[in-house]
């Protein structure tokens, strides 16, 4: 079958390896539609982290159960499916807290692999999200969207769940990749009456707006702090959604804030050290990390899609095969995409 | 009027002073009925902060408010009033979301002086807090508990509040000094099934499972850890109240909690730089800081204080008066004291 595997940083290649199997009575394995390309592998794309050279790669996918294994009964084969990149078993204390990305039964590494014909999905049992019917009965628009469950739209419901969004706030999202995008349609759906938009790219301002942004700002750092409070009458916003990662945005994030608000962060930490005196001077609180896919795909997201109330396969501005892997990363890489798809095979 | 004195480190005194006068239209002048030593200012007495030689001290008081500025509505000359350490305006972003303990109109420097027959209140009309009837319809317990609610009572109660504390939850309380022993008192009223203490003090052990603290844990750092850990089958804590301030107990407290929890502090950080990626990879949120004194006596202490539902002052086990000043504060940095009373003027 066909994966792709990163070469080495800014290559990767679309290789023929073996047909995965089961290995572990709770696996299953699942025939891929749809697949994509996410921020974070553009860390080791560009040799900003480390990765291993000839490793299979994706972490998001749409697709059909092939197999399972005897331990799997809350899915068949032949079942339509978002695959999460989580591998929560719905047991443990996270998962029953609702924090299932940081599940204590994960199998470590075995959210890769995704970017390919088939994959071995490991603690299939609970964390697959089954979908409706078939993926025939889904249009082209609608099959992206489910896509974008599998990761990022779960990712940027977690960035506003954790900042705590409620009905009325006015709230910054920081970052205007696929996921502070997400972010917005989270942090609207959560009830934001005003939603302060970080963002300097045309395309990107546009579909802000588009997905419920009410101002976009385009300055950074502390001129991005004075005029998000300029925007809020000097107060600061209700609540903050940090899509970035880098020291700079986090640090933005965590001054935009009025007291007692709390930054939902997401975006993969660059940086390690924060100095934590000034947030307990102004009650600003830091929270946030891994997304609950599988949760909040359960609880509401798979919903929201179903019923067309939001629409965040429109991330997906260029499509790809898996044969144009190459162009998948740098049509990212360079901004040309917001978000790159790869349609593995037709539903 | 007398008034307690900070002379340098390990110096207190009583002095005489003019009295203080309205000079706000917003101000009032409280006769002070009791007042008492806080954690905090152990740490100028004990020269671990600087304080300016010759100032007045204390910030936690009951008392009858005497005059009011011509601004001052809320309350009356003759009302007896919890004295807050805050000055909330209840008007601005801060206020009006709950954290009057951050206002943004609040006067600086404003908190001191309590320990005195007579202070001059900036900020009145909104931040006072009316007890119904008159001091002397009260027993000498309750005179304590309503004590409590200037301060102490409200900071432990900020720390559960934080820590988003809920029912059936089981919750770590880090700090058995006063505010540690209110976190408890409020994690129960809040909910929680299981309450692990940390403290090794027999007087305040003892006191931790009056208030309702079903375990105690007397190691400290990852011998801490671990033994939360054995007592929660490995999964962690669901809600954790740092009530102490020290490295070691923030970093401690960050390590106790599952995926998921968060870590309300309200003991005053004592290190700046914390290593914030590894909450994120554990969705450990942190959030706390000054007490919304004012609101959560409104809202929900007073009451409680008054039904008898909670007796915080019983962390009162040392009582002084005025001219005894220097004997209160020695009791608290001796640990003879878990707090002590100083009684101004008889109810």
């Amino acid at each position: 079958m066909k994966a792709a595997m990163f070469v080495e940083p800014g290559r990767m290649q679309t290789t023929e390896v073996p047909m995965p199997v089961i290995e572990k009575p709770t696996d299953a394995i699942i025939r891929i539609l749809r697949a994509c390309v996410c921020g974070s592998d553009l860390w080791w794309y560009r040799g900003i982290s480390k990765r291993e050279h000839g490793s299979l790669a994706g972490h998001e996918a749409i697709g059909v159960v092939q197999e399972v294994g005897p331990e799997v009964t809350a899915v068949r084969p032949g079942d339509f499916v978002v695959v999460p990149f989580t591998h929560g078993c719905g047991r443990c204390a996270a998962c029953r807290a609702g924090f299932d990305g940081n599940c204590m039964n994960q199998e470590p590494g075995g959210n890769a692999g995704y970017q390919a014909e088939y994959l071995r999905f490991a603690s299939a049992d609970w964390s697959l999200v089954r979908i409706p019917g078939k993926p025939s009965d889904y249009s082209d628009e609608r099959l992206n969207s489910l896509l974008a469950l599998s990761d990022v739209m779960a990712t940027g419901y977690h960035a506003a769940v954790s900042a705590e969004v409620k009905t009325g706030d006015t709230t910054v999202v920081m970052g205007d990749g696929a996921v502070g995008l997400c972010g917005i349609i989270s942090a609207r759906s959560l009830g934001a009456e005003r939603i302060i938009a970080m963002s300097r790219h045309d395309d990107r301002q546009r579909m802000a707006c588009e997905f419920g942004a009410t101002d976009i700002v385009a300055e950074r750092g502390d001129q991005a702090v004075e005029r998000v409070m300029e925007l809020t009458g000097g107060s600061g916003a209700d609540s903050v959604l940090e899509c970035v990662g880098t020291e700079q945005s986090t640090i933005t994030a965590l001054k935009v804030g009025r007291p007692g608000s709390i930054v939902g962060r997401v975006g993969v930490p660059q940086n390690s050290e924060l100095n934590t005196t000034e947030l307990f001077w102004r009650n600003i609180g830091l929270r946030g990390g891994i997304a609950s896919v599988t949760t909040y795909d359960k609880n509401v997201l798979l919903d929201a899609v179903l019923d067309g109330r939001i629409e965040p396969g429109r991330v997906f501005t260029k499509r790809f095969d898996l044969d144009h892997i190459q162009q998948a990363y740098e049509a990212m890489d360079e901004r040309e995409a917001i978000k790159s798809l790869i349609v593995v095979a037709e539903a």
